[in-house]
């Protein structure tokens, strides 16, 4: 049978085709986005389950929305006020599908940074919309470029991930999140704001989320899986009340409703006393597998590189100064190291990129000088 | 911001409308579709969630395809050979809105029979199919109805519930899956069989799926809902091994994968030495519960009507003499009993059914006597 056409504009991900490569024995991998599974709060975990395991009303069906008990509490950890509401997802992923199922029609106008999230090129793509990108600089996205193609008139929404962004780990200036706000307010285009990384912060000071400064016109998206574990597949949209029930109707015919244990697993998680202490855990690893990464390439590699420094998240952004990163990629991989090639993060074929993404959140601090050795050998 | 277009097409469901109504106090529900939580597998859901708890690695992100050891089990339950494959999907709701998004088009005709189950017409519907409808016989679809809408030639998809249809409870005779399979193959039509309340037989034979007489043209649908719970949001898709390549991939920006941990509990479950017997458990109580609502409308349903015997599944379809099945809903609710107008199940608005669906699974058998005493009250 023959694929619907939308199939055909979705590009192959550069991660799942290296991926069994990626994952072969002796391999080491900087190409994936996985959190460190020795860092799970591997005893809240059990505990949860075993709590919830007796908790009758959760294996039966359950509302679309959520559960109600877990909206509760993120409604008033997040703080919203009665204008906002919160929709459960099967991980941040779909509810970044919902958002573009719900408002996007064939040809809407949709910008994102570039490099940009491989996920919501996918999303966007399969809801076939026109998608516009703006560069990057290290303060967040160019302002003069995204302001003249908001002044198109002709843009939906834009998707953003201001926090230590994927690919690159960028965070966004004080200045820039009022300037975006202030522009998505002035061409009234709809904000996404994809913060999946924002709890992930090792070092410097927290700053607002976009969308505290143009909370009427933004969708906030936020990931369980870097904070809690990836398994248990759940994330949130936050936003207008009114915004979400379309994406609630659309749910309901996409999977009725996300797992009831796993979301009552979750907030137990959430509401235990050792959360904070367990979360304090992962941003000191983090910033030793960090500065580990860093460590490793100004000691070992020889050749002309940078990248910017970043303040947590889970990659780094590493401009080469000459070669081909795709082949890069390629012969580090047979070298025994995996990264992904910057290409992989354009839409279209034709990027110009000549950096490579290192992720350090999987590797121990050891595994990852080892790596940065091995890629020596080939750049 | 304005919907996507397709929202707009999108019926609001009745059953949910209903829902805050039907599950007040002291209202009887037989107008959903819950399978019966005190037969919950609870002591075996209790042992797996404590398992599974300390298997760490289902914390991790996993494959889009599901849990190998979970595909490698159902691979052999079902006696798939290598050309056929599975997909595990967020319920059985999700593998039916993954076939949409891969394969249709807007416009691509779909044919349902009428009366339909809801889900899966507000799937088409999001998906912007063009929808056919046959009418259903005492023994499945009317074959020649069926014969001439295929003729059409303009038919991509033939989506149907052959074992104990939601909601009319219609089992398909021998001769009709026959049949069936041999006009999809004539007419090159791919068949989507989706068979949730097939377990649920609990008196006369099983009979073959059709999708065994097509099978390199058939996908079926199996839900976990119905036999083991259905908060665990799982369900299946098997069918031809490249069919299923375009849904994994869409499945991949949808939501990453379904929930491991749910995956893992599911599979301690089906394989405990003790869920044979959970089953009979179900079957024999829902046979209970049947028998009681059948008697409870002989003895007390005063004026005429009539209704198709089952043997198995969830529902009964009584068909009413006269009035207008709406009003009598709403007056029944106001009775306190909730029940479905069978107007609901019919794409568009201009329905002419005299019918309401009956729930038996939820209720016990006292509470669905009392409800069909409440039920003469108003018909």
């Amino acid at each position: 049978m023959r694929p619907a056409t939308h199939i055909e504009t979705l590009q192959p991900s550069y991660i799942r085709e290296i991926l069994s490569a990626a994952s072969a024995d002796g391999v080491i991998s900087l190409a994936g986005g996985l959190p460190a599974a020795e860092l799970f709060p591997c005893s809240l975990l059990e505990q949860a389950m075993t709590t919830v395991a007796t908790q009758k009303n959760v294996f039966q069906y359950g509302e679309t929305q959520g559960y109600a008990p877990l909206i509760a509490h993120l409604q008033s950890t997040y703080q919203l006020d009665e204008r906002q509401s919160v929709l459960v997802t099967t991980g941040s992923q779909q509810g970044l599908d919902l958002i573009a199922r719900a408002y996007i029609n064939p040809g809407d106008g949709v910008v994102m940074e570039a490099p940009s999230y491989l996920g919501a090129l996918q999303v966007f793509t399969v809801a076939q919309a026109r998608i516009e990108t703006v560069p990057q600089t290290e303060q967040g996205p160019d302002l003069a470029a995204l302001a003249g193609v908001f002044a198109t008139g002709n843009i939906k929404l834009f998707y953003a991930v201001p926090d230590f962004h994927n690919p690159t780990g960028v965070c966004w200036s004080l200045q820039t999140r009022l300037k975006v706000a202030e522009l998505c307010d002035k061409y009234s285009v709809s904000l996404i704001e994809d913060a999946p990384y924002r709890e992930l912060r090792f070092s410097g000071e927290s700053l607002p989320l976009v969308s505290s400064f143009c909370s009427a016109r933004a969708f906030v998206l936020r990931s369980f899986s870097k904070t809690s574990a990836p398994g248990l597949r759940l994330g949130v949209v936050t936003g207008p009340r009114d915004w979400l029930i379309p994406m609630v109707r659309i749910k309901q015919a996409a999977d009725l409703h996300s797992s009831l244990p796993m979301q009552a697993v979750l907030l137990e998680i959430l509401k235990h006393a050792e959360f904070a202490d367990h979360l304090k855990n992962v941003q000191m690893h983090y910033q030793q597998r960090y500065h580990a990464l860093v460590n490793g390439i100004n000691k070992h590699i020889q050749s002309a590189v940078s990248f910017n420094t970043v303040e947590g998240g889970m990659f780094i952004w590493l401009e080469l100064s000459k070669g081909n990163p795709e082949e890069i990629a390629r012969k580090a991989l047979a070298e025994g190291v995996a990264v992904v090639p910057g290409t992989a993060f354009y839409p279209g074929t034709n990027a110009a990129s000549k950096a490579l993404r290192l992720n350090f959140s999987h590797c121990s601090p050891e595994q990852l000088v080892v790596a940065i050795k091995r890629l020596n050998n080939i750049i």
